[in-house]
């Protein structure tokens, strides 16, 4: 599927804008409220998730719960989804060692279904890439086509770029091929210095057509927000993000929702 | 069990200051850092679970979950324990319908082995008198005893006071003669307006002998801490707990820890 196309966009410069790990905390909650696009993603077993509201927001699965606090568990009872003290595990290394393909589809099963009592979830993602393992990548491609929800792929250069196992990218490589949903180009900042932050967003001026995901952890400057170890870099994608001279280049995008672009899949 | 004597204390004035849903938010856990005293209870399904450490934790068993955001969901999968959305019910007279015993009996020893697995407990308390059903009551004081864990046992006159139906206080009655734990005296100005906060714990002063326990909320006043409702008697207990006036009342009282009384009550 040439996701630009069917948007009647081809030769255009299209972005969502996405803003990842809603529900995480507070200030990842407000910042989306304050910068106010409609795009993102909720980590629906975190405790804030119930206080996200929106116009375009998908189910960010997750199999991993990487801080110390807050920590979130699994909805559901699988052995090979948790640690010790029964949170998930730290690292999606924990992840494709020891999950059960059976026990990882009930677990996603049950997040997207808590998201659709919550709000009308249009899209799917992965957080730390937990789903590359490619048994796991299948169940994620399964159950969009499912739930009808757009899950996020990669463009396979962009998946090369991301450093995960040398066998999982031979693996994902004909799901991809076979899968009937569009692929997108990545930009995330995340591993940047908070100093190039706004050097990065200045220089997304320069790319060429194509259909773009910008993911961005934007959080408030607040006490919870920043007790988390990478508080630097989701105020750095805040404050960028709040910049007039940010918000031009971006404004210089056609500006495309996961809905659109359900909508175009769901018609072609 | 007269606490007072199996203590040493006999005719004195004893206190535990006990702070109230710890883990339930990063203000509610940045206070209890900051006041400094060793005595709290910590909501286990709750998101800040994770990030509490202290010396005389106890497990604030809980069956609700009060707020619109941060939510949390049982540990174990009873369907009698949550909501459409798959959340704890929002208040006890909810759980009080509906709760079947052997889902909550389930449900309370998952949170206290998540407890066993983050710290060492000393003491349990209920959440909102959810227990307070006398067929729960009885859970929660057979687990105290399997557990080897204090329970909270409000003085008579305290559970009176509390306003809960009149057919829950005839059955406890008989549970709490029966029960081989010490009664305290209940102090708690949760319900009372933010202005009369420092009146009250000035009062303490007048107060006779005998083992009281001081329930606060106290939360830090941040972003975070505000999203909470009532977050204004939250932070009256916090600025009047660090007021130097009320440490000085404060300090008129042998304190005394759950983990004292554990002690005391081993020794017979």
């Amino acid at each position: 599927m040439n996701a630009l196309r069917a948007l009647g966009l081809e030769g255009r410069r299209a972005l969502i804008l996405h803003h990842d790990d809603l529900g995480l905390t507070h200030a990842q909650n407000q910042a989306y409220l304050t910068l106010g696009w409609p795009t993102g993603s909720v980590i629906l077993p975190a405790a804030w998730a119930s206080g996200v509201r929106g116009e375009d927001l998908g189910v960010h699965l997750v199999l991993t719960s990487e801080w110390e606090a807050p920590r979130y568990r699994p909805l559901t009872p699988g052995k090979s989804l948790r640690d010790e003290a029964g949170f998930f595990p730290k690292s999606p290394e924990e992840v494709w060692k020891k999950a059960r393909a059976e026990e990882v589809e009930a677990e996603l099963r049950a997040q997207i279904e808590a998201a659709f009592r919550l709000f009308s979830p249009t899209h799917l993602d992965s957080h730390q890439g937990s789903l590359l393992r490619p048994d796991l990548a299948e169940i994620y491609l399964r159950l969009a086509e499912a739930y009808g929800l757009m899950p996020l792929l990669p463009a396979r250069e962009d998946l090369e770029a991301l450093g995960f196992p040398r066998d999982f990218l031979e693996g994902l490589a004909p799901l991809l091929e076979r899968a009937p949903f569009p692929t997108l180009r990545l930009l995330d900042p995340y591993a940047l210095p908070p100093k190039e932050r706004l050097g990065f967003y200045l220089g997304l001026s320069h790319l060429p057509p194509g259909l773009y995901q910008l993911i961005h952890h934007s959080a408030l400057p607040t006490p919870e927000g920043r007790a988390l170890p990478d508080w630097e870099t989701r105020e750095a994608d805040y404050f960028a993000l709040s910049h007039p001279e940010v918000r031009r280049v971006l404004a210089e995008f056609y500006p495309v929702t996961w809905k659109d672009l359900r909508e175009a899949w769901r018609k072609g």
